[in-house]
């Protein structure tokens, strides 16, 4: 690891993750972006990232995909989740470590069968994408880690060099337990938000939006084993605290680009031997939204 | 019956239907309205009906619920489903000839008990109310009636004294058919074009409009007992036909007023005695809609 400058982070992906990723982890360390928009590199490397809540623009190196900064100490993966299978094409040096921060689990199955140490994160912190290289913080919260096939001991240290008590990072026993419930907010949250086109506090407040919550959640609940009544009680809590927030659901198709409506609620579907007709619903319905908006969601 | 001026027809209800077969039934008889407002009651009995279809405006009469006209040969009620049970409790005479034109079958077992003449219609007109007195005849269309505790006879009469080359009556066997055909469609086209807030035409041009309509589809025909390949094949068409169409239901939310979704796929939900999760589905997300709306479905 390089010292004085803590460590070499490479993160991949220039979406409102990475950007908040490198902002503040580039105050203590070397960070390295890798993005895949020319332009993108280009005001990255000239005026580094600005983040509304820190007061001055961090330094960031920036790469143009498929370039890979090299002696890279931990890789944090930070693309949507349909967009994994070509990141994992690319010639990812095996002695780094690697930090994936996706929404659903269907990235669980590709991790196993790779020669790689792989831990995997949820962020709870809100943040929106304002430009290239512009990120508001706009909910603070953690990022919960977990070993998956890298070690557990890895994960301790690797958390005490990233953790930063503006930027927490939060180490968990159980990537898949992990996951899972983040996962049934998701399928609840996401989905319902987009289709109603209301902010995540009506999960709680439209008894109605709530119904068809709780349809939701029982389905997911029922499929990856978990229990109701305790994945039920976090739904609402999460709807609450982050009332204010839009979706990331809503925001995609608000701003024309595909959803990661496979990735949670499509994975739930085909996790199930049973018909599991909410799931299907919402799949078939934000689907539709998405065509309606022009999106390729085959691209 | 009074010769010279035609029949005496009184309309209950001064919505978008109501004054549309005002204005055209106005040319040729004797028509009463019966509308809940009062600055409707005034401007209807001073300055007629005007719809855009029509050369000039057609006088008719006016009255204030709960006053009834007398001497009426035959009543059309146009009111919406969820009003139907308030017009019923009016001092209604028994006998005239009761011509309901509600979307749903509800009202078929409140009728059924009631010592009245009825005849049960669907109207396939397109009509926009634009003010308390005008109305645009949007999509020419017919209306077909059929008798249900009424005679045969009657019915064939009473279309002969109705029928105008530009404002058809088509007498139709089984009342109950008829409706349940149209029920399929509105349990289609309806919350589907209200949910997605798009044109009747989506049904049949978004696949995944197209999906969710066939689910629909095929729960409503199992429910009614009609043939899941000749009723998706009449939904598609009519999607198509009217495809440039907003729904009625679309409509009713966008102006903020409550929906028929109990009374159409509700009505389906009562009348199965399996789970229908697709139009459970629907029914929650209507409501939703309108609650976001703060539109009081109990009123």
């Amino acid at each position: 690891m390089n010292g004085g400058w803590g460590m070499r982070i490479g993160i991949i992906g220039g979406g409102a993750v990475g950007l908040l990723a490198g902002a503040y982890l580039g105050r203590k360390h070397d960070v390295h972006i890798v993005v895949r928009n020319m332009e993108q590199r280009t005001i990255l490397d000239r005026e580094g990232v600005l983040c509304d809540q820190l007061s001055s623009p961090v330094a960031v190196k920036a790469h143009l995909k498929p370039h890979l900064p090299t002696d890279v100490d931990v890789w944090l993966i930070s693309v949507k989740q349909y967009d994994l299978e070509e990141v994992l094409s690319l010639p990812l040096p095996k002695n780094g470590k690697y930090l994936f921060l996706q929404n659903g689990m269907g990235h669980l199955s590709l991790l196993q069968s790779l020669p790689l140490d792989s831990f995997a994160a949820v962020v709870e912190h809100g943040a929106l994408k304002v430009s290239f290289n512009e990120v508001e913080h706009t909910g603070r919260g953690r990022i919960r880690a977990a070993p998956f096939t890298g070690l557990s001991a890895d994960m301790e240290e690797l958390a005490e060099a990233l953790h930063q008590p503006d930027f927490p990072i939060l180490v968990q026993d159980g990537a898949v337990k992990m996951l899972s419930e983040k996962m049934v907010i998701n399928a609840v949250i996401n989905p319902l938000t987009a289709l109603f086109k209301q902010k995540n506090r009506a999960v709680k407040e439209n008894p109605y939006i709530r119904s068809l919550g709780y349809r939701l959640c029982e389905e997911a609940c029922r499929t990856l084993g978990l229990d109701l009544p305790t994945q039920w009680d976090r739904v609402l809590t999460i709807a609450e605290q982050t009332g204010g927030n839009q979706s990331s659901m809503w925001k995609d198709l608000q701003e024309g680009r595909r959803t990661e409506i496979d990735a949670i609620s499509g994975f739930i579907l085909e996790q199930s031997s049973e018909d599991l007709p909410w799931h299907e619903f919402v799949v078939e319905a934000v689907h539709a939204m998405e065509f309606e908006k022009g999106v390729n969601i085959d691209e």
